[in-house]
Formats: C-alpha cells, sequence, structure tokens
C-alpha cells in the first residue's frame, strides 16, 4: 500500500477528530488559523485515501456482543490468501498479518453459542491452510483509544 | 458496567453512523421516519453514556507507526490492578482482560525502537505481578472494521 | 440442535431430580402444587427430548477403572467428522468440540494400560485428521456435581 | 479414600441404573433372579457409599448455560488445597487433581459473560498457589455417557 | 505382548540379580531355602522370556559419550512404524511410546557433534511421519537404578 | 565426578559383559588374549569406580508396574537441591539434570495410582523449589538397550 | 545509546570493510575519490564511537567448540540486571534483549559437557530473577554474514 | 565440513586478530617470535580455508536497521534444503541448523516494516517444508562479542 504523505496541518486536523469525529469544520479551521474550505477540502482527501475514517465506535461488550480473538497458525504459501479469506466472513471484524508466535490475528463479533460454533468450526477452521486456531474471549474492556499521534510523512518527491 | 438499555431506533441510528460518523441528523431522521431532535437527543445519550465515540479511527501502520500487540500472564490477585496499570500507559491504546492462554492483551503504538524498548522494558514488564509478556508486531492491516449490529438490551423494568 | 423450551415448573421438577433422580412424582408434585400426572408427563418429555436422562453416575476412579481425558487438535475440514468417529469408540464416555487451545476434548475410561494403548494409539491417532493428542491422567476427582440451575428458555412463539 | 468392594451381582445392578435411573427394583430383581429386597438393599448401600448417585444428568449447553473448562498450574504445596478452593465455588461442578501438562482440570457452569468473569478473575484466580489458567469454551458436545462397565473390586478380608 | 507370570520366588531371585548380577546361584538358592538346580532354571527362564537382562550397565556420560533424549510428535497412522523405524537405528539407546505431550521418547548415544547431526537430521527427522523433534542434552545423572519391586503376575490358568 | 581412565582392553571387556552379564572370566580372558586374573581385576575396579554395574534389568512394564517421566522446571538456585531430592525418593528410579526446554528429567515407577498420586503431588510436587511437573506415561517400550560403544578415555598424566 | 551519525562516505567505507577488514586505506581512498587521511580518521571514528569492530571472527564449530543459545524469561524488575550479569559471564558471546515468546537471548561457547554444566547450572540459572532458561544446541552454520547495508543517520542539528 | 588442523601458534594469531583485526603482522610476529612471513602465510591459510574472516562487525540495531531472529519447524525432509534456501535470501545474516525445541534459527536484517513483511511472508514461509516461524525483534544488544579461545585441534595424520 502507498503511504499517504502527511503534513502538520494533516495531523493537527486528525487530532481534532480523534477526540470528535463530529467537531465543525469552522472549530477547527479557527484553531488552526487557515480557512474552513481548506480544512474541509483536507479531510475529504484523509477520507479518499483511508487515512481514517470517521465513524461511531463501541466496544462489542456494550452492545450484548460476545467478542473473541482468534489466533491462526497458517500453511506458509496460503499466509494471504487465508487472511482473505478470513477478512471476507461478515462475523470478523478485524485481520492482521503479524509476526511473532502466530501468523494471523482475528477479531470474531457474534451473538450467541451457536453462531460462534458456526464461524469458527464450519468458516474459519475450514478454510485451506489454517493449521491451528487458538481462542481467546474478552471478558472486560478497559480501554479502546484512537488517539495515536501520527509522524509526518513526506510527499513523495 | 451496568447495561445500557438500547432499542431498534438506537441500533438504527448507530447503524447509521457506523458507516458515516457526520452523517447529517437530518437524514437519518428521515430514514427513520423520525424528528430530527429526536436523533439528536438519543445521540447525545448514547455518546454520554458511552454506548459510542463518533471519532476518526485511522490504522497506526498509515501513519508510520510501530504496531504490536503484548499478551500478558499475571499473578492472579494483581489482574485487574495490572489491567489499569497498563490501561494508564500513554503508549497502550487497547486493554482487555481475557479467557484463554493468558489473561491481558494490550495494544502498543509507538514512533520507534528505543520507544518500543522503553514501554516493554521499563513500564509494561515492571508493572508488579506481570509474569510474562509475549509480543507480536503488525505486519499488515487487512480488515479493521467498526460495524456490529448490536443487540437489542431491554430497558430494565 | 433444536432448543427445548423450558418454564419454571420444568425447571423446579429438574432440580428435584437433580438432588434424587428416584424422587417419587407424588412429592414432587406436592411441592410444587400440581398434579402428578402433570410432574409425570413433564419429565416424560424432558426424557424423551434428551434434556435430561435420570441416570446412575459414578466416579470411574471408584470403579477401579483408568480416566484419561484426551485433548486433540485437528485439521480444520476434519473438525466434526474426527469428533464424530472419537465418540463412536467405546472406551469414550465424552466427546467436545471447544475453542481454545486445541479443538476437542475427549473422556477415556478403559480398565489397564493395554487397553489404554489400544484405544490411543490404534483407535484416537489413527482417525484421519487428528494432529495431535495431548493426555491427561485423572489422579483424584474431588467435585462431579449435576445440580446446574437451568435457565428459562422460552417456548418459540 | 477406601475403596468399595463390588462384585457381580453389583454390578448388573449398576448396569440397569445406568441405563434407567428410575427402573423399578422389581424388573431388577427378576432380570438377576434375586430378590427385590435385596435389590433395594444393594442399592441403598451404593448411594450410602457414594459409589453411584442416581440423578437427572443434562448438558449445561441444552439449559441455555455457558460451560467451559479451566486448567490450572498450581505451586506445588498448594495442590490440594487449591483443588479444594475450587470445589467450593458454586459455579464449578467439576474438579479433578490429574497428571500431565497441567496440574487441576476444572468445570465451570455461568449465566453469562459478567458471572464468567466474576467467577475466574475475583474467584479461580486469586486462590493463593494459582499459576496459571488456561480457559476452553465448550461450543457442541457430541457425547456424555455413564455406562462405564466396572471392574470387580474384592471384599477387603 | 504377552506377559509372563510372576511368584514370589521369581521376584526373590529378581532382587538379588538387581544387587548384584553375579551373584552365585548357590547364595541365592541358599538364602530363599531352595536348591541351586531350582534357581538356576527360573533364572533361564526369566532370561529366556525377556523378563529380565543380566548386563553390564553403565552412565554414557562416564564413558565420554554424548547423552540426549529427543521427544517426537508423530502423524497418528504411523505411530507403531516410526517408533520402529527409530528403534533400528544404531544410536537410539531407548524407544518408547508414551501418552502425554508428545507420541514417542528417543534416546541417543553418540560419540561428537557430527554423530549427533547426522542421526538427528539424516536420520531421525527423515523418518516419514515425524512431525517434531524436541531435544534435551543430558548434562548431568543423580540417580539411574533398575531395583523395582516387582509385582506378583499369576500364571494364567 | 572425576572420569575414570578407560583403556581399550577395558572397553572390549566392557563390550562382553554389556552382551552377557554372567559370561565366565575365562572367556573373556581368551577372547581378549589375557589372564583371567587380570580380567577379574579390571572388572573388580569398573565395579568399585562405578563405570559400570552388573545387573539384572528389566521394564517395569514387563513386571505388571506404571513407569511414568515426569519433566520438571524449576527455580535456578534450587536445581542441583531438587534433583537430590526427588533421587532420594523410593519410587524414583532415574534423574538427569539436562539442558532444554525443562530442568530436570525424573523416571518414576509404581504400583497403582494411589502411589502416583502420593508420589507426584505429595511428594515430588512439594519439593521446594519445582515450579511445573510435567507428566508422561510409558504405553510400550520398543528398544531398551546397554551395548554402547565407550570412547578410549585417557589416564591424566 | 547515543545513535552516531552516519553519512554516504561513511556507509561506502563500512562497505569495503565489511567485505574484507584489512583492505589498505589507500584503496579505499582511491575508490571513493578521497583522501587516504580521511579514509583512516573516519575509520578511527567508527572504531572509537564503536558503530565498527575489525576483527577476525569465526565460527566456534570450527574451533572444535560447543556453540549454543539460551532463551531466558526473567522477572519483569530484573530485566536489565539480568541481562548485564550474563554478559558478564566469560563464556558468553552474545546477549540480547528482545520481544517475543521470551526475553533475553544469550550466545554461550563452551569447551566440553562439564564447562556447559557449570555456566548453565551454576552461573545462568542462579543470577536472581530467570525464571526459565530454554536450551538450543548448534548443529551447523549454514551463513553468518556482517556485510548489511546501512541507512543514513543525520548528525543531529 | 573437514575441519582445519589448529596448533598453538595459529590459536595464539587467532586470539591477536580476535582483538583487533588490522593488527599488524610484525607486531604479532614479534609477541609469537616468529618471523613476520610465517604469520602472514598462516593468517592466509586461515581465511582461505575460512576458519577466519577478517572483517567490520558491527549491531545492525547501531546502524538504524531491524535485527530479528526467527525460528523455523521444518519438515523433516526438508530440514538441510530449507536452511540453505533461507541463506539464499539477501535480508537473511545468518542461518543455524540447530537441535532444541525447533530446527533452524534466522538472523533477519531489514530497513523497515515493508521489507520485514516481504522477507518473512513472502520469502521465508514461501519456501516449502517451512511449518512454523517464530519471530523475535531484537530491542538493544549487550554483547556482542568474537574472542573465542579456540581448541587446538591436531592435524590429521
Amino acid at each position: 500500500m502507498r503511504k499517504q504523505s502527511l503534513d502538520k496541518t494533516d495531523i493537527a486536523i486528525i487530532g481534532h477528530l480523534q477526540v470528535d469525529g463530529r467537531r465543525a469544520y469552522t472549530a477547527i479551521a479557527k484553531d488552526l488559523g487557515i480557512s474552513e474550505a481548506s480544512v474541509r477540502q483536507r479531510v475529504a482527501r484523509l477520507l479518499r485515501t483511508n487515512v481514517i475514517q470517521i465513524v461511531a465506535v463501541s466496544s462489542p461488550l456494550d452492545l450484548g456482543l460476545i467478542w473473541a480473538q482468534v489466533h491462526l497458525r497458517v500453511k506458509g504459501d496460503r499466509l494471504e490468501a487465508v487472511a482473505e479469506a478470513v477478512a471476507d466472513l461478515q462475523q470478523v471484524d478485524y485481520v492482521s498479518i503479524c509476526a511473532g508466535s502466530f501468523d494471523i490475528m482475528v477479531g470474531v463479533v457474534v451473538h450467541d453459542r451457536e453462531e460462534l460454533m458456526d464461524v469458527l468450526v464450519n468458516h474459519v477452521r475450514t478454510i485451506p491452510g489454517v493449521e491451528e486456531a487458538d481462542f481467546l474471549l474478552h471478558l472486560k474492556i478497559l480501554k479502546d483509544n484512537y488517539e495515536w499521534s501520527p509522524r509526518e510523512i513526506p510527499r513523495p518527491a
């Protein structure tokens, strides 16, 4: 994936929207000493290039759902194919290829045990190349924060 | 934590904001056949009770940062205390108490190796009660989605 | 599996029979203020739909037997087929598909080491799809209790 | 624990009651060619000495409950003390001291995630001497059978 | 393997030879109050039926050798075939099929690192069906004792 | 431990006795072209310096016993103390300090499950410094051979 | 540790010396189009600031030595102290604090098994805070290369 | 690999060059009381037979690079083939076949996360026969020393 360039103004705008995704562009513009049109244009670009999404986020646990994480070990030549197949499952909210003691990290959100059985046994485990699937159940979320301070990423020359 | 009650209208509003956190309340009101004031009031309640946050989210990887997950095993009588101490660290963006082959899941976002060394060795590992810390480095995020469909949660009588 | 509906009276009857499986229906009927015929009818339904079995239970250890638990890791597309094949073995008293650090939990009851060797090496391990089999030997049972209090399960409309 | 002696007639009676715990003593007596009084007396002894219990058994999953297994590693000098403390918890239905890759096997039956969090984090994990607790969630029970054929255990001279 | 019957006199003779494999038969006969011919005959039978071997034993470490143990995980349908193939290797002094967290335990005695590399990489690991091979190096032997007290094994009727 | 010196003649004698521990010294002397007195003297020295023992060896499994291996992880400053305490237990036939994924390897031979429970739970696990004890049950011994060819160990100058 | 600044000329010089540590400075100067004095001065600085060492390297295996790697798990508040204590041992040639499934990676080079026993059991394992020590023996080195191409590191302003 | 013979003078020369790879041959010759020509000849032989390399070594971390270690489990009949294929990768600086809880140890040096993703996922993991790849990230190097004292290796007769 081509990295998007980010300058100080982009980062300041992202900072505002990480605190309040609905903050008025006029307020941001005033704070940064730029025009509202400039804020609007930059936000549009950040959204279009998928650097940010502005969305309602919540903990599945607060919504009465079962939230689990599944750690996959995968046959080496199937790594990206498995990651993509898992990402296509509706009950999967998160997929990362990672380096460590397993290969792919998967977030799963379901409504009840029957749906969990179905997604794990009939869908995740049957994807060709999945060797092992370790399962962890979230009991309580203490922090889920989106306010990372980005680094400046220079515009390629 | 007391669960908030959620009715069908709340869930429909959340659905709209999961797709676009800045969607105009008039558009949502029109779609659901209710007044804009009602949408505004319900969103305010959902935000105030922390059922949802409306924020700019992005992948730390797209912002040029190092994103890792750390899995802690903890002395039994220190479980919640460790989880709280980890959540207080600035570089930690995520903390979950979980059931499975370890006890606490921690997300870490840092700018470089020195900061990673510092947060892991000088901060996470020195919290009293931390027994083991397994580390995984995110290489590529394929999906990070917030569009869980909530369950209705009846208002307590 | 279709869940059976359970009302408060069913649950109260189950409670009686969890304490003493041979309790007279007249005693149960008197306690609940319903007719003996009604108790008899409900017990018959609970037995017929396999919600309960009324049986003599005992610890294999008290009967001079070897009791072990075997934890299987299985090829993903063979999970339910392996579970069914294991369940068909006479020396296997328990089979569960589970989520965690392995896939299938198997209880094994045998008379001596030769029978254990035979069931593990010649039968369990040779079922196609079994990848790993971890073995645990029960040394002493401290509790084996059947008095779970069920939840009401509404009759589907 | 002193082993109870078991002769062929005891074993035959247990066999009848493993199939149907409410089978009439007259039917058993007729089948074995002994008096009903003798059957009644032997069953009373088998119950009094805890060789068998006659009870209604069912799968927690069929009763709408969450059923899990927890594997404990324990400090060596606390092994039996931990096993006893765990057995005292109301949500624990099963406790075994075992030999293998962990020390104590615990069955847990709860009504929802909050109760699971409470029993695991506030009760099981805080018992002094518990070092690690691995967690497995039952998704589907394929077999749960109580018809072990006992071995004859000679009456001590 | 058919178990050999062992009576009290066999066990007493084995006890003598476990202490000193060259003890004179006359001395054993005198101690047990039987004839030397009877001792000779019984020892011959115990040797012929492989119940005992009378041999010089020593620690490979005291002989200037490298002694290691290798733990194999094996494909289920290859378990006995792998055990037999491993037992055929000259550098292997011990092979056991076992139940636990792996399948086959192998003792290896070699003269130097090159021979270790050869036996592990070119011979043990290339046997079809060997999945994993965990390696342990003996540093110091504190006890290696052959004086187990056997149980009486009745002669089959 | 001081290594004993071994010359070619010692090694040839050991070779004879590894095949048959009761082989007549005259036969060995004749084969090696030395005097019987010389053989007798060398064997006496090999026995006295514990380079070899001449004993009856057998498989505990053939004697109707339970044979298990226990792998200990131990607190670092207690390693040799634990190894010595384990070696003092009567049911322990083998103790090795080793390098690999655990610290001490222990062989255990017992008569029944009650003795196994006692030795593991009341004795091995309660030795101060024992952190973990992994258990493996021998099902079948395919090879147990004592015919290692020693290396010459020069007599120190 | 303060990072040294590295410019393109430093990197080119390092590249020359990674191939041949004794390459004449005149040859390097000629290749880079700078004066020999400049090369000499820069190499002196790279050596003085420990960016490079120019040394004879070899595989311990080729020198007839035993080479092993030990992976330590350490109590969290002792991590750097343990790493320093291990680094002080003469037989230790390599120490790294790392993130993953253990905490400290240690290279060990010894002459024989007795020295290995001594360094592992009497020295590494007795350092306060060492919890586990996993051991791996090098059998064959296929590549050991020092020709990393460095990145430019700007001189701090 | 044929071991090179090493005598005391070779070892003394190696000792000088392990401290300073550019030490003048005249200085070494003077210290050992031999001619400079002899030192030059022996160094040339030690280099030609690959007993030593004289090179600039440095820590990848000091050069602003990412340094990691990857532990591979490999299909048995592919062990040496995998080791060779891994050694062919440009980002791999170290490959060892080892005995322990995995099969091959791999050092990896890359410039950024994208290169790490590429080498691990597209190259290492896709080599046929690689079953598992465990990843560890170096955070800080405390010691990296090349001054092993070699053993004399007699010239074969």
